[in-house]
């Protein structure tokens, strides 16, 4: 291999960012505001701090300072498990025959075994430093709520996760990850809250739901002297977060005067893509480069290639403030696939207004090719992917045949959100051939699209 | 905290080493040789050839050499996961509150999840060398198979892995991985050789042992053509390669003027203690430095605190050649206990020979004990570490408490060889409570014992 560039680029202590890149103050517009679901009017700091830390409100409301300090204790938990690597994908590049150059991110490599570990950490260090005692949220797939046991443990708080219960009985090993932390993990819905008690009453044989979750994880933070409850996608404070990810790839790729062409990202609540894409987006829309952003979604709950750009919840349990994102519907229910991370039905405001304004493409994926793509990346680069991330992988891996077909020399940068260690459930299923794609009919989008207000807003 | 060393040390792909260090070569006395089982004379190169590799059995034999480099093929592949970080546990040392500093290298930033890689991608490169097409091997808890099936899906060999059948039924995980990277995966005993039929015939229900899987695959490899068999540890050969282990940390220990006091690793085998001391105790056998040494093994399988310095199988089959080693007899049976990768009767022969000639310090541990490790280790490093790896953490936070109270300010490195996803069940019975302790009785050891030949090396 002809190289100049190493295969991982790791920062120094001193390269890495002071700062959080707030991407929404370099927006030449902004978002609509969150409503609050009563009024219909736009959401106050007061309407949030019951639920939310104060300085995550303050984050959440930011629409002016692009940039805002990584406080040093933050940063010392970083050291822990960054910088991540940017890597030359040299052996994919080989095996493909691609005149591409193909760099990803990988964020897998901490034991939440994901991405999520950059928001968990920042809003355990504010709830600490706020004098709380203890968080609650719930988790699905369980990476969140494993990050979030590990920044819990770290910095002395006490936290309930709300666990699906039908994840948590499918996942028991994630389950012992969060109590090794210390989390105590209840399976939702349950006994503990009045949401759980009513849910059981009616159905006392269901497995459970995120927006039951959620409302079980409020309900207990509401109710719970000097606790609040955190969230672990979706939200401005959590992409802002995120950004960690597209500052520490920028700085990589400058040093080695490496410019992207393509930057793609895996997109469920749109947190990762949001942070990844970040300092690169900035500077597209101050007209610095001329980026192509793609934002890759499960076929079978395509938010953004076939969902409606208008106000909905957040949580099927109707509970959140009004966001006004693509969606499918609050309650539209993603048939079944092997990405637990990209089963939303919205997607993040920003990403939503970029995509909404030009800024961003993006592209639905059916699941067997995307296995198909992580079993290629497994074996020429050795470390096995989330079916999350394996929708970036899937879309690289097309970009970069078609520079083959082109004979174009792009430079492709993806996010490789994090590790497969406990999907191998769905992997099994790829490997014996079972594996199905499920696409949503158009009833099925008409089905999830009645559950979207009928407010003036929408109209 | 007061740092002048960063968290983390990983080497610039100049810096990594270019060679392997060979440590019999410097070692005053060597260890005996292997003899021939039906002989007792020991084995030549012709004797192994049937089985082993040339390269390997060339490796396996040469005590003279003290550098071996590592071939351009077998460094571009270590690119996808080296170097690995040596990191200062400056969280742990705070927890403790010890003025120790605390090393350690950690070598389970990899699909395979521990240090077996190291190995696995040398012996498959050096068979696609040799024109071989396919490999056989057996595997127990599951990281030498996957770590053996990563290198093969590299280097385009065919890998038929034999796991032990209540290995493969607990961990069914584990061989999705394998068969995610191309791996036949075949549940031992079998039907697919001669060994397996017999077994079944004799104890149909029978769960397997690691002894009948290594049986199983060196037949497959002998009838094959262009057909090697394997082996993951206990061998010199694997040693050397997994001196890539100590040769790092020196590296990057002496590039910040660091020396060790002590150095800790687990042993089962022994190939990741034997690599991560070998440039250390290379220097301690020249009179150069005056390192501790310790090798922790579980209390339940004890081979180098309680067991005898004699001629004995590596399998509890008895088809391989005979091994001066510290051994429990290869009729031991074991103790269940949650560090599959330490539940081995014997120990590599150049440990055994270091123990017994007094530059290696030995010390057992309780299962429960290493767990509580594991958990402040893991709440404060923020790593999820193996059963296996976590005696090690045992002994460094034994250690580092020693000088606490001592007020002695010395450093310590241990080896953290890999992570405990796929250990969730250990961790369960951890978190339950119920995680018991066992120790064999002197009468389980004299059962052991009693396995070991009656030949006149022995007296």
């Amino acid at each position: 291999m002809n190289k100049k560039i190493p295969t991982k680029i790791y920062l120094n202590e001193e390269e890495m960012p002071r700062y959080w890149y707030n991407l929404r103050a370099d927006m030449k517009e902004k978002h609509d505001p969150f409503l609050h679901p009563a009024t219909l009017k736009p959401c106050t700091a007061e309407d949030l701090y019951p639920v939310f830390c104060k300085e995550l409100v303050k984050q959440e409301l930011n629409q002016t300072n692009p940039y805002i300090e990584i406080p040093e204790g933050i940063r010392e938990f970083y050291e822990m498990y960054r910088p991540s690597p940017l890597v030359r994908a040299y052996f994919l590049e080989k095996a493909l025959g691609t005149p591409a150059e193909i760099y990803y991110k990988f964020e897998g490599n901490n034991t939440s075994g994901s991405h999520k570990l950059n928001s968990a950490v920042a809003q355990a260090y504010y709830a600490k430093k706020e004098g709380l005692t203890s968080l609650t949220t719930e988790t699905g797939a369980g990476q969140w709520g494993t990050a979030l046991s590990m920044a819990c443990a770290f910095y002395g708080l006490d936290l309930s996760v709300y666990m699906v219960k039908v994840s948590s009985e499918q996942k028991p090993h994630r389950k012992e990850v969060m109590r090794t932390y210390g989390a105590k993990v209840i399976p939702s819905p349950s006994t503990t809250t009045e949401a759980g008690r009513k849910i059981l009453a009616e159905h006392p044989d269901t497995g459970g739901s995120l927006g039951c979750a959620i409302s079980e994880a409020i309900e207990v933070a509401l109710g719970t002297p000097n606790c609040r409850y955190v969230l672990g996608s979706v939200l401005d404070h959590v992409a802002l977060h995120q950004s960690v990810i597209g500052l520490e790839s920028k700085i990589a790729m400058d040093k080695y005067g490496i410019a992207p062409d393509i930057v793609i990202g895996c997109a469920g609540g749109g947190s990762n893509l949001a942070g990844l894409i970040a300092p690169f987006m900035g500077e597209r829309i101050k007209g610095k480069n001329n980026i192509r952003f793609i934002a890759v979604e499960p076929a079978s709950c395509p938010s953004l290639t076939r969902g409606k750009y208008v106000y909905d919840f957040g949580d099927t349990g109707r509970t959140t403030p009004l966001i006004r994102m693509y969606t499918l519907g609050c309650g539209f229910m993603p048939s079944a696939n092997h990405a637990g991370g990209l089963r939303y039905h919205g997607m993040s405001p920003i990403i939503s207004k970029l995509y909404h304004d030009g800024y961003l493409e993006a592209r639905a994926v059916e699941q067997t090719s995307v296995f198909a793509a992580a079993e290629t990346f497994a074996r020429t680069e050795g470390i096995l992917p989330a079916p999350e991330s394996s929708h970036a992988i899937r879309v690289a891996i097309d970009e970069a045949l078609k520079c083959k077909e082109s004979g174009e020399k792009k430079v492709i940068l993806f996010g490789l959100t994090g590790t497969g260690y406990f999907d191998m459930t769905a992997y099994k299923a790829f490997n014996d051939k079972k594996m199905s794609d499920y696409i949503p009919t158009d009833e099925d989008l008409e089905q999830g699209f009645a559950s979207i207000l009928d407010i003036p807003q929408n109209k």
